[in-house]
């Protein structure tokens, strides 16, 4: 709850931008959709119908250029758009989360700095905000997108056979299951990825600010054997967050493709 | 070429690695293409055919048991394997490319390091080596895998009609102008990109060592506004980026789909 508290304060400047991006979000996925009821009426009523055989391909012809003008003139333009504008979203979600941590860490005190190294602080500053991005993306434009899509599929599927949206929609309850157990083991290796992170970054920082004693005493190989064990620790934590992510995703398609 | 060179240094101790991945890939992509084949069978062999009743119904049981296991069963190891792998792989060159850096920049002289910031050379370190993971990654097992569909696709299409096939690849040659000019652009943005994400960073490790002087002359406020102005520059210049990649995305997909 005080996470999602925090999500919407950096959220809710930008709802306008965000509601435009889920709009044309929508167009770009309806335009796909469209496809099954060209074909429809192609097959219907132009092959299998009683026209005469001029008026079919006159016929034919526009529908051909109809869907050459929305499959190729409309939909670059409406992706451009779309992507342009998710972009924009979190690119100043992150600007504004980056403007308010650096105004938070001026306010810690002097002994919070004692106790950590520059390396890390910037790390937590750069990188893991960077990650955010990602957050915003997925967790804000693109789950209100597939709930949309979801629910007018389910709401086709209802008003076509009732019994049979019941049994495809059966396997709902474990996906949500499968998501949480997952998500939350995920979130636990991700963190322990940005502390090899900073580590890594911390040392590297007071390396490069010592570089004169390093040399001064020729420490580079022993130097190296040392960077190479953070470097190594990395490498660790980031593939164990990759085989969990891997899992995470063999999983949840095997669901979805089981709906 | 010299770029070439460089990444050829960095890949190949894992081209067994990356042979396996590029071959579960060829697997993944080439369960969806049996769907055609499946529902040919059950449209033309079953509901069309003139067996008896009780026989199709079998043989139709048969068929959706082995669409099943390959669509639900098979499918999510092969999913895993083929993400891990990858990311196994570009971890490995990322962990490679790190050690390397570092053995580098501790041969610079002193000179080097007199003329540039510490985060600045933490951020090239760091985030610009980072970049190098998804370079890697599409340049490398996504292009050959997209040359493996493509050219078994385009070997189907020949086998079946030689003048469509000539006419459905005729917007190839549009497809490769396009894709070279928006990359090279493309190319000058991330690197500006680049250069205000290690200018923010060199301005941030600066002022966290410097902490001390910043809350003793009560600067926070004039900080605050200077950090800012880093800040706002690099969202500038994410945002340029980001144009021109919806821009390049948006083209290349409807080439891609026009062929």
């Amino acid at each position: 709850m005080k996470s999602f508290k925090a999500y919407y304060f950096f959220v809710k400047p930008y709802w306008k931008l965000i509601l435009i991006t889920i709009f044309i979000g929508m167009f770009k996925f309806g335009i796909p959709l469209t496809l099954p009821f060209i074909i429809k009426y192609v097959v219907d009523d132009l092959l299998l119908g009683t026209l005469p055989i001029e008026v079919k391909i006159e016929k034919l012809i526009y529908v051909m250029l109809g869907a050459f003008a929305l499959f190729v003139v409309v939909r670059a333009p409406i992706e451009y758009f779309r992507q342009y504008f998710a972009q924009l979203t979190t690119s100043k979600i992150l600007y504004d989360l980056r403007n308010h941590l650096y105004g938070h860490i001026q306010k810690l005190s002097l002994n919070y700095y004692q106790n950590r190294k520059t390396g890390e602080i910037i790390s937590r500053m750069i990188n893991d905000a960077d990650q955010t991005k990602s957050i915003v993306e997925t967790g804000l434009m693109n789950v209100w997108l597939d709930l949309f899509t979801l629910s007018i599929a389910i709401g086709f599927m209802f008003f076509m056979d009732v019994k049979l949206t019941l049994v495809s929609i059966a396997v709902f309850p474990f996906y949500a299951i499968a998501v949480k157990k997952l998500y939350k083991k995920l979130r636990a290796f991700s963190k322990s990825r940005s502390q090899a992170l900073a580590d890594m970054q911390g040392y590297l920082v007071e390396r490069v600010n010592g570089i004169s004693v390093i040399k001064s005493f020729t420490l580079e190989e022993v130097e190296k054997r040392s960077f190479d064990n953070k470097n190594r620790k990395f490498l660790q934590k980031a593939l164990d967050l990759t085989k969990w992510n891997a899992l995470t995703n063999s999983v949840i398609n095997t669901l979805t493709t089981a709906e």
